[in-house]
Formats: structure tokens, C-alpha cells, sequence
């Protein structure tokens, strides 16, 4: 009986960002950001509610034709974002974070908050490239700081997928 | 600015059942019952390791083309069936097992083992519609006396999921 | 600068039952069950919330001046046991039932719910051993089929804690 | 049946710091640190393992005579401190750091890793009073942008101590 491999794993990019206290200039981003990810033909996940940063990028992966996945803190997904596709309820709260980077195979970042703050010390613990938008000076330095050559600082947000690509696929 | 909505979200069904203690039988099951699932459009999701119902299961919907998630237990994802088109990784060990339930709209059991019973017992208490394939009557009476009416017996892969359509789309 | 080693770990075991569900009969036991627990010197452990066998059986131990500890699935303590000297608060929801188990060095079973269901399955699947209180035949045979050696069952709360003892320390 | 209440919960303070990668001179910190909070009586709750500012400062602790809690990342306790009185074995990888948090009155920070700034961010995020020892500058900056009136620097060990006092009982 032939079987028939999945083609790839599909490339997952999280985006993190803050929820309830996100700007409309982070929201802004985020949606942009989310649809230059899903035209590289990635997966977009968030943390998924329906608030800010995890919003918006799901919102512009799928204005894309992307493929979303939401990884939700609550037990129900009546928090989710309408533009999740995939919603992962892990009913977990704040542990839900750790799923958030351990499925990402690389992270972008818009804005800050405390959730966030965990998020990219999770990602620096757990090895994954951590790209900052348009980071203030002393937010830049601090996580460089952490995490040396896994943090890096994009200043536009083609520079960051450009630059998301070239650390998920190096060349041969 | 236009948005577009996802269209739903996915409708996921998860399957579970022994990993390396699946015998070929229940194997041959899953896999079946992954192509039957997919075939219908729905998701199908699995504890996403390469090993028994897990695997089995993806490898059918992957037949179908359909979508396929795992959700692994480890911090990396080398254990993962390679028909897992979306590799959540939790790093959370058992705990993952949780994770299985609540992002599963109904829960379609094949096969018994320790991992197996503490997801059918979260599952109940989540108010998780489960359908067991041609479980032994004991079984079938331990956990309709903990679940009732959320507890299901099905004789064949097509009537569990025949079950699992009226189950999951009650006639308007 | 000399180091004082803890004299121990201290011996945990766990007392898993039912909550809001529990009968008063269920709720005795546990009591009596906590506090015979507490006179040999154990760390009674449960589920910790005001509520059915986890609170009877901490109020037991506290009763006969032992140590208690209650393993919150909340984000804060307010659900807690006011007979839990330790309250660790894992915002997990169900995910804090591995928790129970891991940090448990034998359990005892004082009732059947969905959730009891989930924890006696995941205490087979991590190797330790199980005393159900007097059981009912069903009951025995279903998990003794899943756990088979690692399945007690007693008669009484005493025969419970005398089994206990002689799993924990086994004679040299 | 008349009851006996806990006392309280007992104040639990939460040590957090790194692990493999603390220098001496934090690992010293760390130990005066339990010892001092072990004599007020608190209890005193760590990452757990057998390293660094986890292991440190439950043997403070233990040798003022105070009781100590690890929380432990593993499914096991072989990694854990020789000094933990209660071993909670979570399993559940860097989630546990959200038991860590969650499960401490107030924080004090000893030293820097990106597994500490995850707990400091998480600390924020649900609350927590966090008290830094002798940060630099530029840490002390970042982390009181994101945490305000939680965020709290001690020049010397006493003065963590005198200050987690009155943030933890304030007088009436």
C-alpha cells in the first residue's frame, strides 16, 4: 500500500506582540507582516486570541490565502481570533507561551509587553532566531545582550521576512 | 482596508489510541479512519509521534489530502510522524494530552492504553462527544458509567464516522 | 562552609477523588485516609481545592499535625483548601492532574470521577502504584487490565496505608 | 468533628536565578539569600535542580532550617537538589517556570539567564512584586519600562529581605 509523505513539515513563523495594549501602529505591522509571511507560503501562528498583535497577523495571513494557526490560553476558543484556522486550546494560561515558541520555527517580533518579554527569553533559551521590529535602542540591546547572535534587529518589515528567510533556509 | 474572515475555523477530529503498543489491526484502523476523516474535510489531529495510531492516522488523512496536526509531547519535533503537516511542539510531556482534547471537536478512539484512557477521561470532562471502535463490553461499560451520553460505540470505521458527521452538525 | 543535606525528600502521596461529586461517604475516607497518611510521617498531596476528597484529605492530615500540599489548577489560590500549607498554583487547568501524579511517590484513589479517571491512567503510565479503596469489581478489573501489578485495591483505610507502606519501603 | 485549620498558607518566596551558567559569587548570593529568608520563616521555592541559584539557595534555607520547595522540570527528580525538602516534578519542560511564578508570594532575582527573564517577564505579567539583586544599570532600566511599581532593585541581601517584608506585609 503506497503511502504518501506530508511534503514537508510547513514552515510555522510566530508572530508575538502585546494584545489588549497594542498600538494601532503595532497593529498596523502586524497585519502587513502577517501577509508577507503567508506569501512566502509560511504559516502564521500566534498566541491567537482576538486582541492586538495575534490578531492582526492572523488578519493579514489569511487576507493573503494563508494558513493561521492560534494557540489559545483558555480551555474553550471563545477568545480566538475569527482569522485562526487552526485553533490549538491548550487551556494553559501563561504555559501556553512555551507551545507558542517551541512550534515556531522562527519568531518576529512587533512591540512589547510582558508576555511578549517571556516569549523572547523562551525563544533565546530554546535556540530560536528572534527578529525584532524596529526595536528601541536600549530593548535591542538588552535582549542582545541574552541572547547574542539569536536576536536580530529588522528596521523595515520586508527587511524582516527577507531576513526570516534567509535564517530559515540557508544557502547550500 | 477590506478583511477577509477565515472561512470557519477547521473542523479537527482527533484520533487517538496506542503508540508503539498499537497492534497492526488498530493500526490499519487508524489509518483508514484518517483517510475516511480527511476525505470528509475535516482536520485530523494525533499525539503526532511516529508510532502506531498516532502515525497511522495522519499517514490516511495525508492519503486523502487532507490536513494533518500533531501535537507532540517533547521540545523537539524528531519524534514526529512525518504525515504531520503542522508539528505543535509542547515540550509539556504528558500534559500535552490536554492539549489533544481541548482542540479536538470530538475524539474518535481506537485501541486502549494507559495514555489512551487519561485522554478519553479528560475528554469526558471536557464534554467531548468520544467514539469508541468495537471496544470490548467492559470497556464500553467503564466509561459509559463515567460519561454517559458523551460515550459512543461504533462497529465500523464508516459508522463511527458517520456518527461523528451527525454528532458534530445537528440538523437545523 | 558545611552544607545541612535535607534528611529526606519527604515520602508524598497522593489522594485523588472526586470533587463537587464526591459523597460524604467518599469524603469521610478521605479524611480518616489523610490523617492515618500524617501519622507515618508522609506529605499528603492532592488537588488541593475546597472541595470533596482533595480538601477532606488535607484537613485529615492537618488534623494529625501533618504537611500538606495542594496542587492549584488556577491562577491564583482563591479556589485553595484552607487545609493546604503549600499551595502551588500552576494556571494549568487540567494539566496540573501530571503534576499530581509525577510529585506523588504512591497514590491512593478514594472515589471515581472523569478526573480521578485521568490521573489513575497517567499513574500507570508513569509507573506508579495505584490503592483503590474498595473498589468496585468493574472498576478493579478495568484498571488492573491497564496497570496490571501497579493496581491495588484494599479493603480498608487501614489495609490502604499498611499496603502503602510496605510498596514504599520495601524490606532490604 | 471539629477541624483544624493551616495556620496560614505558609509565605512562599521564590528564588530565581541561573542555573548551570551562575557564578560563584551568585551562587554565594544565593545561599545567604535562602538563609535569610528561611529565618523569617518563609519558605523558600526554586527552579529546583541540582545547579546554581536553584541549588543555592535551598541549601541556604536548609541550613537556617527552614523548608524548601523545587519545582522541577523533568519527569523525574534525578536532577533535582540534594536540598529540596518537596520535589514538585512537573514534566512539563520550561512550563514549570509558570509553577515557579505563579506559586511565589514575591520574587527575588539573583543573577541574569534567558530562563530568568522569562520568570521576571511571567512575575509581571501576573503581578508579582520582583526584587532584583544589585542589577546593572541598564537591566534594572528595561525591566522597570515593563514592570513599574513591581519592579524593585536591593543593593545588598538585607535589604532584599527588609524590603520583601514590607511588600509582603504591609502594616496595617
Amino acid at each position: 500500500m503506497p503511502r504518501y509523505r506530508s511534503r514537508m513539515p510547513r514552515i510555522v513563523v510566530g508572530v508575538m506582540g502585546p494584545g489588549e495594549t497594542a498600538t494601532a501602529a503595532e497593529c498596523e505591522s502586524a497585519e502587513r507582516l502577517g501577509e508577507l509571511i503567508a506569501r512566502r507560503g509560511w504559516v502564521v501562528l500566534t498566541g491567537g486570541r482576538s486582541a492586538g498583535v495575534m490578531d492582526a497577523a492572523l488578519a493579514g495571513a489569511k487576507r493573503a490565502g494563508g494558513l493561521t494557526i492560534g494557540i489559545l490560553p483558555h480551555e474553550t476558543d471563545a477568545s480566538a481570533s475569527t482569522f485562526a484556522d487552526i485553533r490549538i486550546v491548550t487551556g494553559m494560561g501563561e504555559a501556553r507561551d512555551v507551545v507558542n515558541i517551541l512550534s515556531s520555527h522562527i519568531v518576529v517580533v512587533c512591540g512589547m509587553s510582558p508576555g511578549t518579554a517571556a516569549e523572547i527569553a523562551l525563544a533565546i533559551k530554546k535556540g530560536r532566531h528572534i527578529i525584532l521590529l524596529d526595536p528601541p535602542r536600549a530593548t535591542a540591546d538588552f535582549w542582545t545582550g541574552l541572547g547574542g547572535p539569536l536576536v536580530h534587529a529588522a528596521a523595515t518589515l520586508e527587511d524582516a521576512v527577507d531576513l526570516a528567510a534567509r535564517l530559515l533556509e540557508p544557502p547550500g
